[in-house]
């Protein structure tokens, strides 16, 4: 049968999603769990190829197994061995035919930013700490020009070269969330916290921090408004400029 | 002058807040900071003496200092050498005599636990995850026999031999609070989250986590709300059973 299962991860400890010689990742950390459990040589689909230190809480993932002892315990017994970084929040029988990647309709990630004079220590390492005071209402107009379908070449690579850069994103907005510990933090710093929620049908290759950093511009008088714009109409990745850090980036929710 | 100051810190890395021989501690990493900085050395007092593995976002310290070219400068490059996972959140300078210790008027901590049957990987070192379901009317229910002035001696040690074991809780309340990354935890798993607050004048020796242990035996039907009270009235420190792990605590304000 195939399995679906919704996977949790802090993806500071681990190159990205996807399996690679010579480095630890989510993808073999899952499989080496599946091994172990079931005897059988499992591959893992996923939704979404995250990077290097970017965290998720709805990767969407789907294996075969020939398991017999029930989909409660195969959940159980996948999250005793799984690293502690990783788990298994949910796991159901799905149709055969089942792939998380082609069938998703959309993904939506949450870029999380800290923006106050002092870093949040209990915060590092799910957000980017950025110490001068962000223009949070220029940083969402030009969230706006994003909407829609766009060729989104300015900020991004296909996942294989020569493919289509056209994506179509359905929801661009900065809101202010209080997240873990902030007790404190709002009383010293005011509401520093400011997270950048994206959905697209698909991202390309580093999207949507190529996209933060040149928000994070805009937030910081570097960058107006217009001419985010102008970069996104450029097709032209040499004007987005560098792309924000990873860990502040968690894939959330995909939705088929 | 002297230096008051409120300190944030993921306790992870350090073998809590009290300077010891051959062991990393906060204090030794706030007066490494201040010696590099002001070429003194610095003996830096603080509010709570927090154990290894607890953090904290409202900590209190004072110093004294030579220091002449503004607190704000002084602010600015003590966060820049200091470790990322311990920040000054601010300082001002406060009277000479000024005590965190002796002058505090109640310490408030909070113990985070996750309740759901699998674990959130981006909280693993900020909360306790309890798989069970946990009943939190009977926890509450048995956290309101603690408020008042009682000899807390079945829930720690005074923090030198023969003292008083007798404390004053002004507030002990369990609550839910949204933290960190859980916007998908929460359609997945209901509403995990539950966050113990305390605040009393002084606290004994582990006294939060030994009673937030025995208040989640009570959650898991292993003692009732009655044996609770029962426990706290013994003054029997072999009473309380096990405490709480220490990465699930924050020290989160002291007040004056």
């Amino acid at each position: 049968m195939r399995v679906r299962g919704v996977v949790a991860y802090d993806g500071t400890e681990y190159s990205g999603f996807q399996r690679q010689a010579n480095a630890l990742t989510v993808q073999e950390a899952l499989e080496a769990a599946l091994a172990q459990i079931t005897q059988e040589t499992v591959t893992v689909l996923a939704a979404g190829r995250t990077d290097a230190g970017v965290h998720a809480t709805g990767q969407v993932v789907a294996f075969d197994t020939a398991w017999q002892h029930g989909l409660d315990d195969l959940w159980r017994a996948l999250n005793a061995v799984l690293p502690a970084d990783i788990a298994f929040l949910q796991i159901e029988e799905c149709a055969p035919d089942f792939h998380p990647r082609y069938h998703a309709r959309s993904r939506h990630y949450r870029y999380t930013v800290y923006n106050a004079p002092v870093r949040w220590p209990l915060a590092l390492r799910y957000s980017l700490h950025v110490a001068v005071p962000l223009d949070v209402a220029a940083m969402q107009q030009a969230a706006q020009s994003l909407l829609g379908e766009h060729d989104f070449a300015a900020f991004g690579q296909p996942p294989k070269r020569g493919r289509t850069t056209v994506r179509r994103i359905l929801a661009a907005e900065w809101g202010q969330e209080l997240p873990f510990g902030c007790a404190h933090g709002e009383r010293a710093q005011g509401r520093p916290w400011l997270n950048f929620d994206v959905e697209a049908d698909a991202f390309l290759y580093r999207m949507v921090r190529s996209i933060v950093g040149a928000l994070l511009r805009v937030g910081r008088g570097k960058m107006t408004v217009e001419e985010f714009a102008a970069v996104l109409a450029s097709c032209d990745r040499s004007q987005a400029g560098p792309t924000a850090p990873p860990h502040g980036l968690c894939l959330v929710e995909v939705k088929y």
